[in-house]
């Protein structure tokens, strides 16, 4: 990457925060030295906010998206879209927005806002394959170095799932001075090798796609977006259980579909049509950014190992994941709740949704915010 | 498919066999009709033979192979290479060749020295993407085909898991006056939603590969070795456990590369191993068509359903799951169980390699293997 540009001094202060009804901002928070030595220069975050800032600047709840996710939690002033996580954070929801002020980026190397590769580079040009390797505490100091120029000392709550839960960990164990309270769902201490399995397979497939180009495809009018299809229908069915799978669909045709005659199943329809949401929505050269910083994942890391990492955070902190979860099993939520001394115990939400129980069980996911805002008034 | 080809009478007669020792034979069982109305003129079928014919040739024992295994059950006399079943059959094992002649044949369809795509079609081009579909019982017919022309008229047992286990259920399902005792291993009554999504994921990833051809890669000098490679990573996933790869692997490097600077993780080699391996030996057209043959799996089509199907069969009968197993969860081999009614119950065999249990715990599988076995004996 290019390390000639010179530093950039952003503007400070909370009037860089977008407006409190979610309308989507972009802050430039400067350049940003990762953990591997390199710098990306002019970094901008996008940025939604929900709720008035108290003036003490004592009530931001940071909302972590996961993989595909964005800073679009919920429906916003400028976008009636519904968010990845509607219902939870709101006049009255669990993430109550007449005391909190929920503030969601889009991560560091992600799509929707954000720097990452399908942006300008310094040069005019897009980032492509030149955006450098990134890690999960490299993104968690950016948010940092966000919420140091809005003046944002002490997070009230961080919370997040998957990936977003990464953070989370990220947050609580690198940084745990800022944060009064957080929310772990559905993520483990570092990537297992059935993740790695995974994500390395979906990473590859795109890569394989002719249109790739060696990530310099932004602006050829060609982009691999048969591998990243591909690549979701993998991740989808990692997403999903078997049993909930085979409730919905079976072995059924999609429709009056033959597949004897070359129509498609239903399941394989269904597939098909998760990865031409995500084709739509997304840029491949960032899932595969993205999936490597999920590789990566690892909180004990550089801090004596998972244990010692986990033991070392005093933050109250809710843990939960999903019982049918084939991605991030619950022994893995297990081992955090073990370590982590700001842990009750592991709550258990029973779903037969899989991983994305944390998205679509409203009712117990609210509990679990519900408690970790308690704690998080407690923790002020 | 060309119907012009002349109708193929074959030879007839035990002297068809290839030698007892599992020399590799083919045998031209004739024109093959196929379910769907479609004919495949003069079939051959690779097959081999462990052990002497009875006179009355009342102790064939048919050895059923999954999706990439072939007739190579055990090593043989021109073949020192271990065979996928090693073990389970030969003098004094589980499948004593000093009692039972095994018979195994490389399925219709296959690439291993049966007719299928990548053999020459009557024309003298190979198939390619003019083989047509077929369905597990054209599978079983066309080994029907070959013992008619052989002369056994009813196995003394047919044994296998996964794709294997399909056939075996069509055995002693579509001609259980033929089946004295029956092994099903590590499959279900139908193919699931979840088994029809990663394979259709597969078939899609081999399909996407430039290389492809529309199916007609034979003889181009350029196959879909990528995506074949691709989706077997897929697939060997979903035949391990989460357990077992993260307990071998964690996230861990491959030896001394680095994941940091470009290098791979340990369980990310391990996956492009077991697709390298499979890219040298198996041919894409053939995994994608025989896995829409698993697709189409469905004991209880045109025949009332699943129940109705599975009763129907007096056939004494081995049902074997893994609990482990993540691709054909135990529930599967639960609901055969309990509607065959020559099935004692389930046996579970308990394993942490999931799917690939069924071939990897060699003494529960033995054991299963004796018990069928003896159940051959008592209605031979």
């Amino acid at each position: 990457m290019s390390t000639e540009s010179p530093i950039t001094r952003p503007a400070t202060g909370v009037a860089l925060l977008p407006p409190p009804d979610g309308r989507l901002g972009v802050v430039a928070i400067g350049d940003v030295a990762l953990e591997n030595g390199a710098v990306v220069p002019d970094v901008r975050l996008a940025v939604q906010r929900w709720g008035e800032l108290s003036p003490t600047l004592d009530n931001v709840v940071l909302v972590e998206h996961a993989l595909t996710g964005d800073s679009h939690v919920i429906a916003s002033a400028d976008n009636a879209q519904p968010g990845w996580w509607e219902g939870m954070v709101g006049p009255g929801a669990p993430i109550d927005t007449d005391e909190w002020c929920v503030v969601a980026t889009n991560v560091l190397g992600g799509c929707k806002g954000s720097t990452g590769p399908s942006t300008p580079a310094p040069d005019g040009a897009p980032w492509g394959s030149r955006f450098p390797d990134l890690t999960i505490r490299d993104q968690v100091n950016a948010e940092a170095q966000l919420l140091d120029l809005i003046g944002v000392e002490r997070l009230a709550a961080v919370v997040g799932g998957s990936m977003g839960g990464m953070r989370v960990l990220e947050w609580i164990v690198g940084q745990p001075q800022r944060v009064s309270a957080a929310l772990v769902l559905a993520v483990g201490a570092r990537a297992t090798a059935d993740q790695i399995g995974t994500q390395t397979t979906q990473m590859a497939v795109i890569t394989a796609d002719p249109d790739w180009q060696g990530g310099d495809y932004h602006g050829t009018g060609r982009a691999p977006m048969t591998g990243m299809g591909l690549a979701r229908r993998i991740a989808h069915l990692t997403y999903r259980t078997e049993g909930e799978l085979d409730h919905r669909f079976t072995n059924q045709p999609q429709g009056d579909e033959d597949p004897w005659t070359g129509g498609r199943y239903a399941v394989q329809s269904y597939l098909e049509h998760q990865a031409e949401k995500l084709v739509q929505r997304f840029d491949p050269a960032t899932y595969v950014l993205l999936s490597e910083t999920m590789n990566r994942h690892d909180i004990g890391r550089g801090r004596g190992g998972i244990a010692a990492a986990l033991a070392s955070t005093p933050v109250p902190v809710v843990v939960g994941g999903v019982d049918s979860d084939r991605l991030y099993p619950l022994h893995t939520q297990a081992e955090l709740a073990e370590h982590l001394p700001g842990c009750a115990g592991l709550e258990i939400v029973h779903s037969r949704d899989g991983h994305d129980g944390f998205l679509t069980e409203a009712a117990a996911v609210s509990k679990l915010l519900t408690e970790t805002m308690r704690l998080a008034r407690e923790n002020r």
